[in-house]
């Protein structure tokens, strides 16, 4: 695996000189305003591909070395993109079967962007002659640092070449089609299969309702991905294969989930280096910062996790963006805070979208360092000129990686495929929700986690939290126990181990290694409408249980909660079971953050996982993460509220922003402050 | 009509064993647990087509013979579904013009179910031959007691032959281009066809506006599915002509509405039994289990009322569905009440869907009675085995069907689709809760009402309760006049005799027939904002007004109630008129229920209306239902509250489930408990 | 320009006598009522063109001589409206190019009507055809006063011919790729065209995202139109010189937003008068009539504003129409209310949709002059009735034209469609909301106001409201500051000049014409969540900011209001700058309405605005709208609350309805009424 070979924080981020090459006074102006604000760092080429190609076979790569040699003479960075993310004019109309064909049939025109076949054979030797092209003009300069391939892959493509190569997938996945018909369950609307050209891709004019079927196009998609990828990276790695590679990934929505139209856990294994678009909606006026800072740190650990390395932020707006409903602009502060939150994660610098706002079409008004007017003068560029210089104070710090984590959450795609397409429980099952209310826990409590997926290593963990995990496989469920069986603890929940990797379900009973990790079955699963709950007692503590409440037939767990309501009152709602070394933890119900807080404190303290730091903190406003080497560990402390909170500090430490040493019990950190304490090991 | 043919409750319901051939020792424990549970029915081959045919013309009923042999081994009854609802794969690929073609006019690829075209000759014949084959291989068997074609048939299809059937069913019904013109009123937007090609079906890419059109289209709907069913039971009917012949009709949505896709009173003549699946939202946090409980009993007698006889509740679950928002299973006592009161409505069983889960795809989490896991150990299945052990004590009640009723509710489809369809009035013209409002007062006072449709025979009823009848026909109004004037009550509504059965307007007056029946004429439609209302004076009852509220001429009716407010202030708004030896009732505002409950109260005492039961209940959470024979009256009593109620027995009446007599003020009801008390005639 | 040539108000509206031509009587009928009620004119021919021309070059007119000889028998007027709203069944079999192709490629069905193809040279020929031949036939009859061309024209089509047309309406108006790719920076998203056929309208299955070309895009509907409409009028001009043209425009929605498919401005141009259909919800339970009557106020005034001169209302319910959700009827003395504002802002005429209700079809309940049922007894016509006596008193009124506005509000279209188009902000920007905002205090106020586009001539105005103008040409800037320079005022907001007319930023500082007019710059648009807000004090009074807040550069303004709260405390709200002979004042924020009235208070004090009515009110309620002529002027004097109210004439004015002079302070309005007095210059 190639790494990124840098000395400072990467500062800066997209920059598009193609836009502004009739005008190179706006490249002048850009360059000297980057130096300013010391940016160090562009990347190029994204959506380039018209410029660099501007009739087939006839490439123009001068205007980009010249930013290379503007780039150099300030001796910064290049991230060069590969240009896939959207096609030339020309290669549509010459190429129409580059377009992709929507789920009713009906195939694209000329026009947007990510959106062409996954497996045209012709959009990827042209994708292939312009990447090789690049990585031959471009992969000896000394600025480039990191190939940045195409641009927020997302595809997903039902052209008859598509649905060709789905059947292919399936053929070797399956090998015959008996096979398949049982890991679909044909029997099921006599559905079976006598020919493999009988099968389509799933959607509105086909099938929706065959989980497997739906499961594997999943899958599948993922895997023509991933061979689109590396069909970008194989001229790259041969060219330059000490450049590393990435591809910017995504998260959205209103609870900022991790985009779960590919499998990134599958695609990162094709990456050298994790990177990710981050775009919350800080100032909104339905959660404080707080809590939007929240659901980004759960984005940066999992990003963080995909490799167990340092990752980037790859874009991040220095002010606003343009898609929201309301395109609020961050508040004064917050650039520094929601920037030093990455880095605090294990981001290596801070990379934004966008350097240079386009003059005009779709992103114009998407938040830039330098705007239409007045460039020097609007507060994201001062807010960018003020964090590179304190980047440039604490460059020292970069190489070092975050704290390895003693908990982990499990993510699984498949699961989160399966549980959105299974038809029951309730229609919104909130997997991502869940994840981060258990998360919050230790986000509140400054202890590290890693976001990990069903093929990760447990070993090296304390405890893993596994909530819904309602698609487990033979072989995730044999590791999970031998974890336990070695000593580690795992808390599982409600809906958990119901179906197979074929989403058929497990019969009989509920597997038998899960049994073993926590000593029950579970039996029902009743399912409450919104207004409607149930509470469980555990000791002297009352908590409520909504939406889902499972019953249990207990085995061997000990009972630690009991349903207070219902048909089910005084059943087992909460266990805990002795496995050999470890401890199976079950959460039969859905149970409020208060219960779940209380939980999780008694079980850090009884298995020692929180971390000893030289800092108090009086207030949940305040967090604390660490990045360590051999010889330092750096802390940094970030303040979430828009007050001057206290910290006492009870070992020396140094404030890496000016050396100066510290202890006791004066430290004051301002609002949205960000502080950085260097601990000698 | 062949007449059903049993001495005993149906209790089983739809079973898959085609999807366990492999798994023998699935099909004995499943034949066990049917045995313990007192399961005597099965309903086979529902989408069975790709197992009993899996290649063209090479039928495979070896697997079904051995299920016959099973269910006759224990003396129970098969219903045998022809397999229509769902075809195999080998035939939507040979035979593409099976697949429906959808109103965008893009012809589907194969999955799903339910969406085949109506008209294609090709799957007509296929059918045809595999119901000729069943019916041959399977008719002579001793336990086959009813054919259950197709399934939930719901089909609509927008291919050039459904368009060229709908052409021609536009000829045989004007017979000339004029006739058509003047029932469309095509001279509106220069509409007018000179020739019969220029017609297409209306919808989104073509027209949507025309009123007669869309009526015709969803009369053509049903006639073109008649003809699909006809051709279906012709063999059937031909090779065992004593077997009859059912098909599961639905209901759905929030309101628990009668589907309205097809006109099911037509094509109930085309059926020997009525059965439908009832699947209503037990359990919910906006409903009490009372006022879903009316939902229910009015589609029941909906049902009972289409062919007059009792019928089936062809589907039911044991437990939850899967397929609402929240998936919440019966609370504990609901399998009984709500099966019972399917009972005591005149369902001559309790029949489930499903009794085995499916292992994998779209239905593998809907209820079943026999579960994935631990099947002997869910409440599910005590609920069935209770109820079957309950049946058992009841069986000699299967003979009788239920008491005559008095009142009648008319519902008519056509009325209903050109309500849908008047673009008038409000949006929302709340046709079916309209129906159901009525019914409550009746349902509350334990008095029989049967829902019928505008070609039912009105000579047996007292009371006929004719709400919102937007579109009468001539034949209708001189029906319903002559009902009136040989002594009938009629209760009409606002929006009543507006236009003609081709949804044109009735022209210069009110139709002459509704002015003798009720001595008035609407002259003008007040719609209201929701929160808009009026109020209405009726001796010393107010009650409030609101949604619609006329003004009337009034020629002879004597005046009840006034409005209070308004330009109308003063004006009638309920009359009463004498016409002959009978009465029409005009109420010609949305009234408030506790209004209609005083109206239905003074109409019900006048025209000695409530039937006279020797039980006294002292809460309308009791509802009491009678089912008779020439010998006996049996009384379905039951409690829809979780507490245990009191009743008075004024004769002495037998329990029927522990045979024990009584009488007298002592008898308690448990909450969700079903009495059923034995009347010697 | 054509005038209108009446000396009456002209009243009746939209009549379909081609439904009703086998049943004479109902003709006799309405011509009856027509006399009755003192409808003096019909509009004839819309939607009729398949009985004028039933077989193609078959041309029946003898039914519509009967009827213009019937309206010239009663001296009455004719508006001949041109047919090609809807085309005949047999056009479209013949030639199926004419039907328009949607945005997803389909192409549609026979049905409906608006939706010919805008560019088919066959439809256009056919068109031109039957206006030829109506013309000719028609156009010497006395009795015909306007052409009404075609209906509600809102077409967009994207078949071949039509993108065709569009790249031909983007090389007239580009010349070269290159400038065409540099108005849309195409080198945003490598969309780069190097030929002119690689492009294709946007639209969801090609591009979306691209600002100039969705501007130009609506801006070549428009243009395409034109040239649809001048291809109708061109035979109606050369055959019928003397006769104006007209087509009914719209507007719709919740907020009664001005239809903006087409631009009217433009369109105007073309036409020699200006109709418009007017549907309000009246009688509502959202909003109280006075505040209803301010959305159609402003309607009335934009659509005189677009030719400067009286208009028609050419159609209006007589009760209810037929598609909002609730259909409700004015109320008792709405139906003068409405009809007379309508005169009262410069309407020449009251008419209808519709005079008689269609027996079947779409619109066969939309409210008509002569309904279905006994139609002398309705509410509906005995509105009409009386109106039509009150018209025939008020007819010396006609010749009269509106005082000129010394205020005028800006909107425009462009800037319309790049704000909805410009995905920043936030994503409903309220451009007309805001208008009507603006507009509010001088409806209360009295005040006439214009609603003039960007082209229009500013000269006569005192006043200048410019809200929120994104979009700028260099030539409207240079306009507005001339306009100042030579002494006129202007109101500008938040979101302005941010655009040129390709909706390409302006770079590098504000346009100078601004910085002159306003003497300030935008730096950054602060914008709020709904829940948010910020407040400004001016003087004593403290305003509520909300939406959008803008931080300001100030070079030369003197600061009048400062925000209290956030990042920019004390910093310019609102601002006024001196310039040469004229003011410019910018609204930083978006403020509520209380502060807004006290802004323009002291605005039309300073500027000497409010004209000097004879009349004083005592409440809002009351609204007075002036014409006159070179003798007299005609206040209309408006009540819209229920209740009587007191005047006060401080002058000698006549009472038009019945000649009485008044003056002091006992004159009474009663709730609903129209008074309109007469005052000799």
């Amino acid at each position: 695996m190639t790494k990124l070979n840098i000395n400072e924080f990467l500062h800066g981020g997209d920059y598009n000189p193609e836009q502004w090459l009739d005008t190179p006074e706006i490249l002048n102006q850009d360059f000297a305003l980057f130096k300013a604000a010391n940016i160090n760092t562009v990347t190029v080429g994204v959506f380039s591909w018209a410029k660099l190609e501007p009739k087939e076979g006839n490439y123009t790569f001068d205007w980009l070395d010249d930013i290379f040699d503007r780039v150099e003479k300030m001796h910064g960075h290049v991230i060069l993109a590969t240009p896939s993310g959207a096609r030339p004019a020309w290669l549509a109309k010459k190429y129409p079967e580059v377009l992709r064909v929507d789920s009713d049939g009906i195939r694209r025109k000329f026009g947007g962007r990510h959106n062409h076949c996954i497996s045209s054979p012709i959009y990827r030797q042209k994708v292939h002659e312009i990447n090789t092209k690049l990585a031959k003009h471009f992969g000896k300069r000394k600025s480039l640092i990191l190939w940045h391939i195409s641009n927020e892959y997302s595809s997903v493509c039902y052209c008859d070449l598509c649905q060709e190569n789905f059947r292919k997938f399936l053929q070797r996945k399956y090998h015959t089609l008996d096979n398949l018909n049982h890991a679909w369950w044909t029997t099921f609307w006599s559905h079976y299969y006598d020919s493999w050209d009988e099968i389509t891709a799933p959607g509105p004019k086909s099938e929706t309702g065959n989980k497997g079927m739906n499961l594997d196009w999943n899958r599948f998609v993922t895997d023509q991905s991933i061979s689109f990828i590396d069909n970008e990276i194989e001229p790259l790695k041969k060219l330059t294969p000490n450049i590393p590679v990435t591809t910017n990934m995504m998260a959205g929505g209103a609870e900022l989930k991790v985009f779960n139209g590919l499998d990134y856990q599958k695609i990162s294994k094709h990456l050298d280096i994790i990177s990710w678009d981050s775009y919350p909606d800080w100032g909104n006026d339905y959660q404080s910062t707080y809590q939007v800072g929240m659901k980004v740190s759960l984005l940066n650990d999992f990003y963080r996790s995909l490799k167990h390395q340092n990752f980037l932020v790859m874009e991040s707006t220095p002010s606003r963006v343009n898609w929201q409903n309301v395109n609020r602009a961050k508040r004064p502060g917050m650039h520094e805070l929601s920037e030093m939150q990455a880095i605090a994660h294990g981001s290596d610098g801070a990379l934004y979208f966008q350097l240079r706002a386009s003059r005009g079409s779709s992103e114009m008004f998407h938040g830039a360092v330098i705007e239409h007017r007045h460039p020097q003068m609007t507060r994201a560029y001062h807010d960018v000129k003020k964090l590179g210089e304190g980047l440039l104070k604490i460059k020292d710090a970069v190489k070092t990686s975050y704290v390895k984590a003693k908990v982990a959450i499990v993510y699984s795609y498949d699961n989160d495929w399966a549980l959105a397409n299974c038809e029951s429980y309730s229609s919104d099952k909130k997997y991502w929700t869940t994840i981060k209310k258990h998360y919050r826990y230790f986000y509140e409590n400054d202890i590290p986690v890693d976001i990990i997926g069903p093929d990760d290593d447990f070993s090296s963990y304390k405890l893993i939290i596994d909530p819904m995990h309602f698609l487990m496989s033979e072989a995730y469920m044999n590791k999970l126990r031998t974890y336990v069986k070695n000593g580690g603890v795992v808390v599982g929940t409600y809906i958990s181990g119901v179906v197979d990797d074929n989403v058929l379900a497990y019969m009989d009973e509920w597997p038998k290694q899960l049994q073993e990790v926590y000593g029950i079955e579970p039996l029902e699963t009743d399912v409450l409408y919104p207004s409607q709950s149930n509470s469980v007692l555990w000791g002297n503590t009352t908590g409520n249980a909504y939406d889902y409440c499972e019953t249990l037939i207990n085995h061997s767990a000990e009972v630690l909660g009991t349903y207070q309501h219902d048909f089910y009152k005084d059943i087992a709602a909460i266990t805990k079971n002795k496995c050999s070394e470890g401890y199976g933890y079950y959460l039969a119900c859905r149970l409020s953050y208060d219960f779940l807080e209380k939980f999780y404190h008694d079980l850090v303290l009884k298995f020692d996982i929180k971390p000893d730091y030289p800092i108090r903190k009086y207030t949940k406003q305040i967090t604390i993460q660490v990045r360590e080497n051999s010889k330092y560990r750096y802390y940094y402390v970030q303040n979430w509220s828009t007050n001057t909170q206290s910290l006492d500090i009870t070992e020396p430490l140094a404030d890496l922003f000016n050396g100066i040493e510290i202890i006791g019990n004066k430290e004051r950190i301002h609002g949205y402050e960000t502080k950085i304490y260097l601990q000698r090991k």
